[in-house]
């Protein structure tokens, strides 16, 4: 996607030497555009737990970079393998709830040892590393054109008024190597020329929707308006909502969907006032291991502190964090709910729209 | 209660000249505690627009005040009247949504008209506004002692562990003249002995929680959390919750419940987990002219930029306004949302606990 004109992904490598990934810190943004060089696993792991960068398929390729940097460092030796096992592990323990980063690091593990050789390890690594980020954005195309399609049938329905889109977080490029999941249905319908309207949700603790979604939707010049979390069960009450669009951090074999905290409360909304509510599933997001997201998916817990401070611009145009409780509040920060199937109107996976269940779900992946 | 060992309420006249109101500054909470001194109607119109006051009950007293206030600034002629009425509209059109605003002045108005000379007016306003005040600490204390034994049945049922209460923006004593509404019972069973925690829903965009009720129940050590709105349904989900009370802006006969945005999302997510909702609702909040909520409340729309901006505490310990989002996005604010009687378990009122249907709600008021 375009930032100021010029072509970026998020997440790269510096050439031409290849041997420092390069990130955009999205932590500074929407207020000032920074990228980062990462150097090592231990700065990686800093970057993923720190939230750097965020969101599913980002991760994914985060985790798979951060390989390659391990096999970087590794001593090119019999330690290779065990040095690299153990920045795995690291890794993988930055964000718990996410899936993609452990299949990323899998499918990196897996290429690593199907090569002979250190020196083949190391490149396997890199290759698989790009294809990985490669196949994310093929992946969010995909999702991008079947889930057009869905706006536009409620396009047709609306006579040539403006399809207004609820979306929660940032399941956007910024999430994503390019283009995004949840966001890539309203890219695609846009170039369609089909009038929409996005309403973006806060997203408290972190402000995801505020700070990256509002600045992705701005810079692509979609029509957008910012709302509280709290105001969505209102709107949709009240026919301002057409269709809910999320994304989803980790999706069970049923279609429950683990995604941003209070994607759920917006579910709930939606089910009761009859508005279809979407998630935007890459393959790479659903767990097949899994069934019941409430028993099964475990939520990651994150500091208080996110609740308690938040960061914004101030008067002089300087990043700056207040703190909004008393100072000895305790606070309590969940970052993901889940949200049964049955809330679900749809998927969109990179192979298809398809109801939230199992059978449903398994006929667009067969092989699994 | 008590701030810093002293006691307050949150509005009160001036001594000993009983000529200029004085009220709690609610924006600088919990960061500062500041008098301030309101001496016109016109300043009192800003106070209750820009919110230095808010809440339900105290919005109602800060009318009633306003038009004392009025009838001190206006010539004490056959003019006195009209000017009395246009301070009443000016008064009326500040916060559109609570129907205290409009009740209490009505009854400062009936108060005036049943006096003959302009200066017996004038005392009615004073006596009649200090009545208004009182009967508010009154209905609150009621409230509570209802409340109390809901709170009580449940805490049997838990053996000994404390009951986790979720409350909703400020129903607290800052939200009335004393005690408060939804934290009346809270107060009260703590007061038995009975165990309990609190979990604060920020609020956002004002974030009345995170400041304002995190605040109060600090100051009168109740065990409490602060967590993030999108939390609630994930939190009772999972059993965190073991039930909800809120407070009301408006309630019609049937019982549907205008509160600030956010408790219908709250009030989705208890129906569905079976959470016991409560909403503490004195019937100086109840407009009896009005059936469905939905169809009949206004709902208030404020400035954007109260979801732009938000005021913390910097590091420096000054109180400042940052920035959430970029610079040019548009935002939509709505104060309130409404909640069908449907969703919620019970209305906690003076007279004490009903369902929430219109043959429930006036069996206890029979005289409407």
């Amino acid at each position: 996607m375009l930032v100021n004109g010029k072509h970026y992904r998020t997440i790269w490598l510096k050439q031409p030497e290849n041997r420092i990934v390069q990130i955009i810190d999205q932590r500074f943004l929407p207020w000032k555009f920074v990228v980062e060089d990462i150097s090592s696993v231990e700065r990686m792991c800093k970057a993923i737990k720190e939230m750097h960068l965020r969101g599913a398929g980002l991760i994914g390729a985060a985790g798979a970079y951060g390989i390659y940097l391990a096999c970087l460092e590794a001593p090119k030796n019999k330690e290779f393998y065990r040095y690299v096992l153990e920045a795995a592990q690291k890794l993988k323990g930055t964000r718990p709830t996410a899936v993609n980063l452990s299949w990323a690091i899998e499918k990196q593990l897996e290429a690593i040892n199907q090569a002979s050789y250190v020196m083949d390890k190391l490149n396997a690594s890199l290759h698989n590393a790009l294809l990985i980020a490669d196949q994310d954005v093929a992946m969010c195309k995909s999702i991008g054109a079947h889930g057009a399609r869905v706006i536009e049938e409620i396009a047709n329905q609306k006579g040539g008024k403006p399809v207004n889109i609820l979306t929660h977080c940032n399941a956007g490029w910024l999430a994503f190597v390019d283009i995004g999941t949840a966001t890539a249905p309203i890219y695609e319908a846009k170039k369609k020329g089909i009038p929409l309207h996005v309403y973006v949700s806060e997203t408290r603790p972190r402000n995801q929707g505020a700070s990256l979604t509002a600045w992705e939707l701005e810079n692509e010049g979609i029509p957008y308006t910012v709302i509280a979390d709290n105001a969505a069960g209102h709107m949709m009450q009240r026919g301002m909502v057409d269709m809910v669009i999320t994304g989803c951090d980790r999706c069970t074999k049923k279609g429950d969907v683990a995604n941003k905290i209070g994607t759920y409360l917006k579910a709930l909304a939606a089910k009761e006032n009859n508005v279809p509510f979407y998630v935007a599933v890459p393959s790479s997001s659903i767990d097949w291991n899994i069934h019941d997201g409430i028993q099964e998916i475990p939520i990651e817990e994150r500091s208080g502190d996110e609740v308690k401070f938040i960061y914004g611009n101030d008067e002089s145009g300087g990043m700056r964090k207040v703190l909004l409780t008393p100072e000895k509040s305790k606070a309590l920060n969940f970052g993901f709910d889940v949200t049964p199937a049955t809330l679900i109107t749809g998927l969109i996976t990179e192979r298809g729209v398809c109801r939230a269940d199992e059978e449903n779900l398994s006929r667009l992946f067969p092989e699994r």
